[in-house]
């Protein structure tokens, strides 16, 4: 019998409740795949007043999924939209916990993970950079191991280095960081995507790639070097490739993805072309995690603002990527 | 009368001259102010069976220009497409030369430069970082002083740095510097583009723009102070914005240029949208001048494959801007 996906609500006070509920009403029109969503339901209630069920298994979901949003249930405090507290932060985490293993133990086909509040988790002691590394963690795998590839319609990319000061960048690049980056994302594409032979685009760090050196020696010193280890291992890989040209249309035909030696140079390209469909899928784990790729946006939560785009994107993915494990294994 | 617009050809191998020349052949449909090439004629009958004619003045261009292209000649050798020379370079650096000379001295409206070889240029003996060095050097005005925009369809971005290696990039920040180029990008936006009350967006530096000092300090040490300066001067100015979400299609709207504090943060963005279209305009000058955002793409030069996309948009803004400089005088 089909599983259904695993949908953390993220902050109950956040924009996740709404995009969730608005992605359930669009299951028939995307055709997507049983979910439930694990969080307060009172959350979800407060902004929404479609039909919502609680269900006590996973293996409940897909036969009420057509009438109801299913949601397993996890206690939270009374919730005002756009007003975080912490206890709604206590009862995103815990949520977050039990999503990851109900996807772990096979219970759930993926995990999708909305958006929380890291101030807020940080308060209620919460100590991982993020949900990725948590997730990572949880899943026995060593955040260093696991990659973060953005989703869009019309490119992917994954930024080797990620939430740093730009200036601490160029020394945290690393001939063994880049190589592992490289490698998660060509396994991601070909695990996750089905793309039996990934062709991964590598970006410079300076201007122009460096122009031979002349703009930068971190292109001659660790890129390239990194590069042809790549290519030692099989990987089609191409560049060090100018940062600027690599993300214009004619140039994106030509790669699976495109790897990124920092935050912004992975950010900017993806979010600028498709902003509201971007999906943070995390590589390198036992599971299929995604999310969307915004934030909890509390100015405009419960305002019926939010847009759900990126969030059916992020279960149409997560969808995709385990029925194609599940096939393959 | 109206005075025509000078455009330097730039390396004569390069697809400077096809650009042109398919420029001209738009000029009715683009309903163009007349321009006339400066370089060598050879360089554009390589490329190209249109009628060219040989003018002496550029007060000739504006009756030559419906029924030819004209060229204000400088010798240079035999040309071959795509084998850019010594002597070529030669050659584009003398039609560079004559061209600001003809601005300048008010014969021609603008100046629209074409895509030169650095390399070959430096070979010849050419000590500026590049072109636009050159003209503002050759204006009386300090590098520092001059500031790039570059301009697409949607979008406007000034780089507060260019061409440095990322790891010198925070170090060359300084708030004097970013205020320079605050406030040339808000002076040029309000003569060039006829904009009376400009809106400048300036990004921040790190990822999140720093998140509070969690992620990097350059925003609070630098970039804030900048902003409170350039408001201090009347100027309408918001940020830091974190740069990855800054040039997504409704945050575009709400500003008229971006402050970018490096190439890639400036560039990436304008040719992800704008890689046919991208036009480098150097505000501060007295003259107006504007280029094509391209390279001399020699290894298609002489094939009959540049998109003259860039030129015919360079050709446009400077000759908007020229006329709005000139009424307003």
């Amino acid at each position: 019998m089909t599983k259904a996906l695993a949908v953390a609500v993220g902050d109950p006070a956040g924009i996740g409740p709404e995009v969730i509920a608005k992605s359930w009403e669009r299951r028939e029109a995307e055709g997507f795949s049983p979910f439930f969503a694990v969080g307060s339901t009172d959350a979800i209630e407060a902004v929404w007043k479609g039909p919502v069920r609680t269900i006590d298994d996973p293996s409940q979901a897909p036969a009420v999924f057509r009438e109801a949003l299913p949601v397993i249930r996890v206690d939270g405090s009374a919730v005002v939209p756009g007003q975080p507290d912490l206890e709604g932060a206590r009862s995103s985490l815990d949520a977050l916990e039990l999503a990851v293993g109900l996807t772990r133990s096979g219970a759930a086909s993926a995990l999708v993970t909305g958006p929380v509040s890291k101030a807020q988790l940080y308060a209620v002691g919460f100590t991982h950079a993020g949900q990725t590394e948590f997730v990572a963690e949880r899943c026995g795998i060593a955040a260093e191991t696991a990659a973060m590839m953005l989703v869009g319609p019309t490119l992917r990319t994954v930024p080797v280095t990620v939430h740093l000061p730009l200036r601490e960048v160029p020394e945290a690049l690393t001939v063994e960081l880049i190589v592992a980056k490289g490698r998660a994302a060509a396994r991601g594409l070909q695990r996750q995507f089905g793309i039996a032979e990934p062709r991964i685009a590598v970006a410079g760090l300076n201007p122009h790639a460096g122009e031979d050196g002349a703009m930068g020696r971190d292109e001659i010193d660790i890129v390239i070097p990194a590069i042809e280890r790549l290519r030692e291992e099989g990987i089609d890989v191409t560049g060090p490739h100018p940062a600027d040209t690599l993300f214009q249309e004619r140039m994106r035909e030509r790669y699976d993805a495109a790897l990124c030696m920092y935050h912004d140079q992975a950010l900017i390209p993806l979010k600028t072309l498709h902003f509201d469909a971007g999906v943070n899928m995390t590589l390198g784990l036992p599971i299929v995690r995604t999310a969307p790729d915004h934030g909890t946006a509390f100015e405009i939560a419960g305002k019926n603002m939010a847009h759900p785009g990126a969030m059916t994107a992020a279960l149409r993915i997560a969808a995709e990527a385990a029925e194609r494990i599940a096939q393959a294994a």
